[in-house]
């Protein structure tokens, strides 16, 4: 692609690193932006740039947050005696966003991948497993909601070989099953299976 | 959708008001950005206020520019006999593309649209009319590239009607026709029509 500018060729350049977006879209979000008033442009590179360089992550689940500790930690409404192990931040959003959720929470920052050279020392599990067997832990269930991706089932089988040890606390993983608005015909066999085998008893 | 730091919901919200980035999407960028090295949100943000601050528009053709004059206007290898009349920045980068046009160019910043307010005063067609009428102009040809919308062709009718009298200059319309690659039965019947009526006589 040629550009009249090399302003503007920078510009696209930056925006078609981030992932999901190609040079025809960059182009497409460069153009936007020379049409809207600056101020537009002003408040987004300060957002971002604010946001790269202020945030911090919490100290005890490692979610980001603004504080040295997390609004979530912080608040004593929050049942602290239960903690879902996620791998990321977008997974504390989306628990959240469901509203059913009380407790805690303690952020990997990834899944075990020998493939792209993930080990269990480059995530937050020592700082998990410190947390959860500390003596004045008031940890009691430690609730693994990790995608069930062949990663995501190595990590929560290391997981729990590592925690099996501390007494008093119950390791529990979310329910798999049909979706919402799934068709059975449609579901995988191993979800399948595992609904039938998990199945619900009806409360009468 | 609730953030755990406001840092992060200022970007994710400054980032959605782009065109086609909704808020899932602002946040995967958010996030990424985050995980990424500083360096690449510092360039991103630096880029993008530079080009909105920095640039500046050709005093003759109206397209983006470094400088004064833009690139294709201050090159005297082009063919200055020849203006291609697009409504976009967008049109010039795409047909320089296709390194088929060697003339310049005259980019009008959108079309007549009386549903979106836009009135021939809002664009640069004074201008044109004035660039291909002054007593040096060089210009013996005027291509108008504009997309065959409705919209587009209003302001295709208008430029032909205001562009009448200048006399030494041929007006000439980019060719309608089957794209590359389309399937005659699914062309619509105005452009399966016209590219019978212009067919092309084959050279022998």
């Amino acid at each position: 692609m040629e550009f009249p500018s090399k302003l503007i060729e920078n510009a696209v350049g930056e925006l078609a690193r981030l992932p999901g977006i190609g040079r025809k879209t960059a182009l497409r979000l460069a153009l936007h932006l020379l049409k809207a008033e600056m101020d537009i442009t002003a408040t987004l590179a300060e957002a971002l740039a604010k946001m790269r360089f202020e945030i911090t992550y919490c100290g005890t689940c490692h979610s980001i947050s603004d504080a040295e500790e997390c609004g979530i930690c912080a608040n004593k409404l929050r049942d602290h005696s239960q903690v879902c192990v996620v791998s990321d931040v977008r997974d504390v959003i989306a628990i959240e966003n469901t509203g059913q959720y009380k407790g805690v929470y303690h952020v990997l920052g990834g899944v075990i991948s020998p493939i792209e050279g993930v080990g269990p020392a480059d995530l937050h599990i020592d700082s998990l497993v410190e947390r959860a067997g500390a003596e004045d832990s008031e940890i009691r269930e430690i609730i693994l909601a990790i995608s069930p991706t062949m990663e995501g089932d190595t990590t929560a089988f290391y997981l729990s070989r590592r925690l099996r040890d501390l007494a008093n606390v119950h390791i529990s993983t979310i329910a798999r099953g049909i979706p919402m608005g799934g068709e059975l015909e449609y579901a995988d066999e191993i979800t399948l299976g595992r609904s039938i085998v998990e199945r619900l008893r009806q409360a009468r």
